[in-house]
C-alpha cells in the first residue's frame, strides 16, 4: 500500500460498479466517506454514455470537497474487472460490456484528468480490508465474498495476487464436488459458487425441502421463490431445516478453505457480503469443517467477518484501489 | 532475485538434503556446478554431528575454489524446511530431526561464517527454475514435484509464496477425491499426493491390476513390489494397463491444476522429479484433463517439464536459494 504523501490531494473517488447501481464516494485516507452519490448502472446504450453520466453525477460532489485538484485518483471495483489492463471484460450483467472489452480506467481518466485504477469487486474488498478494515497490518489473507456469486481477493506478502493475466483469485470456481456437482453458470460442474453463494443457499433449500421431511417455516413458501434471506430469517427463528442448510453450506466452505490454506498459508480468511449477516449460524459450521479437514500445519488460521460491513463497504473497497493508482 | 554484484564472491554452496543422501555443489551464478561432494544423511545421532560431518566434507572443495572468502552464501533445500525460521521441523524421514525443530541455517552459518538460507525441496526447485531453468523471466508459475510425495513451489509476482507461517504451497495435500479418497500419510483422505506421487502411481497399478482384466507386463510382478519405475518401463513398451495408469494419474493432476490456476493464474506449471521422465505419456493426459476442467479465463497456461532435470537439479535449486541469503 502506498502512503498518501501528497497532502494537497487528500481524497480519492471510489466507484462500486454493480449490475444495478453505481455508487460513488469521495473518501479520505482514514476511510471517511466525505460525499456520496449514485446512478443506475442500467439503461445506457454504450460505455461512453455510462461514463458521461457518471461524470455528470460526480461533478457537484467533487466541487463540494474543493474541486478535482483535491482528488488524487479514482478506484473502481467492478465485475470482470482486470487490474492490469484497467478494463471490464465480457461482464454478463452489464449490457454495455457483456460482449466486449471496455477500457473503463482510461475513459474515466480522460474525462476527469486523474489516475484511475480498476479491479474486480472481490479484489477491491480485499484492498479495502487491508486499507481500512480488519486486515490492517496483515500481509497474507484471503477475502471471500459471499453474494449472488462467490468471489475472492487473495493478498500475499502485502500485495493483491493478480497472477499472470490479472484474473487470479477465482476461488468461487474451484471445484468442491467432483461427483454429481451442481451445474455452474461458468459451464462447469461442482464449483464452490453453486453451493456457497446466496443462490447456492437457495438451491440447497429446495433440495433439503425434498430430502428432509421435518417441518419448516420454509415449507410455507413457493420453493422456486425461496431466497437466502428467507433461509436466514427462518434460521434466526431456530428453524431446523434452515439451520441444516447453513450447516451444509458451512461444511463445504470449510472444506474449501482447508484447501485454500494449503495454497497460500493465510493468516486469516475474511468473509464479506450479505450472507455474513447470519454470523455464527454460518461461521461456526465453517470453522468446524475447516478444523476437521485442514492439514495441521495450517490449523491456526483465523476466521473473520469483514470490518467494512454495511452499504458503504464496497465503495470503501473501490476507493482503496484508488490510493494505488498511478 | 537479487543480482550477485560482489565479484569477489562468485560462488554459492547448494545442499540438497535428502532422506538418504546429502549432496553438495559449489555453483557459479550461471548455474555451473564447479565442485561437488556428498555424504550420507543417515547414521547421525544428532543434528550437531550431521552438520559437523557436512563441514568436514565441504572443506576440501571449498579450498579447491579458492577458500571460503570466494563463497557468498549457502542455500539448503530440505524436507519440512521453513524459510522464515531457517529450520527443519519434524521431518519424518530424518532421524535427527523427526521429533524436533533443528535451526539448521544458523548451525551452518556459525560453522562456515557465511549467510545461509533454507527452504523446502519443492520451493528450492521453484527458485532453481527461476534462476537457471525454464522459468527464467517468468513472474507467476507453479512448480510441482512428482517424487515419493507431491510437493509444490508457487511463485507469485517474481517471489516465492511462503505465506503467513512459511509453509505455503502444500499442494500435494489438496484434496482431489472427497468420496472414497485414499488414505494419506498426513492422516487425511483423498490428497493429491496419494494419487500422483510415485507411490500413488504404484497404488493405482495395484488397483487397476484387480479392476481391469487385460493382459499386462505388470502381471508378471509381485503386486506389492510394483514401483512407478516398473509402470514407466511397461508404458514405454505400450503396455495397455501401464498407459491406463498414466491416463488416470494425469487426469487427476490435470483436474488439480485447473483449480490451482483459479488460485494464482500462473503463466505455467512446471513439473519436476522422476515421474516427468515418462514425458508425453504423463503430460498429454495432464494437458487434456486440464483443458477439460479449467475455467476458460485460465486456458492459456503452459505445461513444462523442468529445465534442471538430472541428478544435479536439486543441488542447483538449493544453490539458487543461496543467492537470496543475507
Amino acid at each position: 500500500m502506498k502512503a498518501n504523501n501528497d497532502n494537497t490531494k487528500p481524497y480519492v473517488i471510489g466507484l462500486d460498479l454493480g449490475g444495478t447501481n453505481s455508487v460513488f464516494g469521495i473518501v479520505d485516507k482514514d476511510g471517511n466517506i466525505k460525499k456520496t452519490t449514485a446512478i443506475k448502472t442500467e439503461g445506457f446504450a454504450s460505455a461512453n454514455e455510462y461514463v458521461h453520466s457518471c461524470v455528470e453525477a460526480l461533478k457537484p460532489i467533487i466541487e463540494e470537497v474543493g474541486g478535482i485538484l483535491k482528488i488524487k485518483a479514482m478506484g473502481i471495483g467492478a465485475p470482470n474487472g482486470n487490474y492490469y489492463r484497467g478494463t471490464i471484460e465480457y461482464a454478463p450483467n452489464l449490457p454495455w460490456a457483456h460482449d466486449t472489452i471496455v477500457p473503463l480506467s482510461e475513459m474515466f481518466s480522460q474525462e476527469l484528468g486523474i489516475p484511475v485504477a480498476l479491479t474486480n469487486d472481490a479484489n477491491a474488498a480485499a484492498i479495502g480490508e487491508m486499507t481500512y478494515g480488519v486486515a490492517k497490518g496483515m500481509k497474507d489473507f484471503i477475502v471471500i465474498t459471499l453474494g449472488t456469486g462467490v468471489g475472492s481477493g487473495i493478498v500475499v506478502n502485502g500485495k493483491l495476487l493478480y497472477g499472470s493475466n490479472g484474473f487470479a483469485g477465482e476461488l468461487g470456481h474451484v471445484v468442491i464436488r467432483r461427483e454429481d456437482g451442481r451445474s455452474c453458470g461458468c459451464g462447469r460442474k461442482g464449483c464452490l459458487e453453486t453451493y456457497c453463494s446466496a443462490t447456492g443457499v437457495a438451491r440447497t433449500a429446495r433440495e433439503i425441502l425434498v430430502s428432509d421431511s421435518r417441518p419448516s417455516l420454509l415449507r410455507e413458501m413457493d420453493p422456486d421463490k425461496i431466497t437466502s434471506l428467507d433461509v436466514s430469517v427462518a434460521a434466526e427463528k431456530n428453524d431446523a431445516l434452515a439451520l441444516e442448510i447453513y450447516r451444509f453450506t458451512g461444511h463445504l466452505l470449510g472444506e474449501a478453505c482447508a484447501d485454500f490454506a494449503a495454497f497460500s498459508a493465510p493468516e486469516a480468511f475474511i468473509f464479506f457480503g450479505g450472507m455474513t449477516k447470519a454470523g455464527d449460524l454460518i461461521m461456526n459450521p465453517v470453522k468446524e469443517s475447516f478444523k476437521e479437514h485442514v492439514l495441521p500445519l495450517f490449523k491456526d488460521v483465523r476466521f473473520l467477518i469483514s470490518g467494512l460491513e454495511g452499504s458503504s463497504a464496497a465503495v470503501l473497497g473501490a476507493s482503496a484501489v484508488g490510493w494505488e493508482a498511478e
